[in-house]
């Protein structure tokens, strides 16, 4: 069988969040690059993958997909086994609880964590752009009381969705490895049981070596 | 068997996402209203269905569930039938391309036409803000982009998934029958395949029901 395709830098967030969930499942792939550069995600290619001209794109055979969220479905479903069924949909309750969190995820975590991410690692890093700190502040207040949240979501349970490792988990790596790499990596450490969480996934081969390799990319 | 519970006011649009499924499937439901005055919404009561203090929330018995699209999700399941089958999970490469269409809905679509519902119909309405003009003429230069990809994905199906109705579909109506109310409401015009399927689906008998209901309250 021909390994599925992603196309993006396979540093990009919304990438990795794909690529975490191909190793998480064990499933052969290739990353095809794209010259950013070059407007490359602009090109008719691209385009007829994905109509916004975005990444990460995805291929497998004649299945043509976009948008990061639901190609990961797509690949839990796919190559969904008794040790990897990170949505859990052949339980009703269980797979409600993993939507529930991978939910809170998009609309509640990310847009408090990413500001952060894009002011203080990504515009600095590679854009030339400047920290722009009020907008970091406020976003440190919203990532607190959303932290306070998972703080006791997490007293009594080792993942969010319950006592299984999810798609609910999964899907905060990207914007939460990236986070670590700000000077306010520390805020963690006043959430011990978010810190924890977080050192579970960490020690996930699928995210140690995905972190490794985004941090090798960043350095090259 | 005890009908499920929404809480929250129906007019609110997130509330509207749950109930238009709902009424998709034919559950039986009951409308839990909520004193936002009274803060009702941040009691413990309320807290301890949803720890963010905030509505829709969902209760069936012992499942207690929060985060609309997490909701909808969990009702198009259990109440899936040969007649309403809007998530397609039974077909691999169906339900991944709802998937994509529900998930551009939440980070392409409702980004660009959410702040034009808030400044131009909420805010006047319900909080005695003036509308920003600024921000509508921004959110209405994204959201023409966004129309120019829908109205090109609509010319040759009927459906944003394809020639069948699915959840991708309905989790455009809270917002877009908000934007009907607001001044802009003629934008649409300019595109006739969304146009016309934005008609396709008003003519569901959900989301007649639905809207009838919205303009009532809203006149009440």
């Amino acid at each position: 069988m021909a390994p599925v395709k992603v196309f993006g830098p396979a540093m990009s967030t919304n990438v990795a969040r794909v690529l975490v969930c191909l190793e998480e499942v064990g499933a052969d792939y290739d990353v095809v690059s794209m010259d950013f550069q070059a407007k490359e995600h602009k090109s008719p290619e691209h385009l007829a993958r994905n109509p916004f001209g975005q990444i990460p794109a995805f291929q497998d055979g004649d299945v043509v997909l976009f948008e990061s969220r639901a190609i990961c479905k797509y690949v839990l479903r796919k190559y969904k086994s008794a040790e990897a069924d990170l949505l859990r949909e052949g339980d009703l309750k269980d797979a409600a609880v993993v939507d529930v969190w991978t939910e809170v995820e998009a609309h509640t975590y990310h847009p408090a964590i990413s500001p952060i991410v894009y002011e203080c690692f990504i515009n600095p890093t590679f854009r030339g752009i400047p920290t722009n700190e009020k907008v970091v502040e406020e976003a440190l207040e919203k990532l607190k009381k959303v932290l306070d949240v998972y703080e006791a979501r997490l007293a009594d349970r080792e993942y969010l969705a319950g006592d299984f490792f999810s798609f609910a988990d999964v899907n905060h790596f990207p914007y939460t490895f990236a986070f670590m790499a700000t000077p306010h990596a520390s805020l963690f450490d006043s959430y011990p049981n978010v810190k924890a969480w977080w050192e579970r996934l960490m020690a996930r081969p699928s995210m140690s070596k995905l972190g490794a390799n985004i941090a090798a990319a960043i350095k090259a």
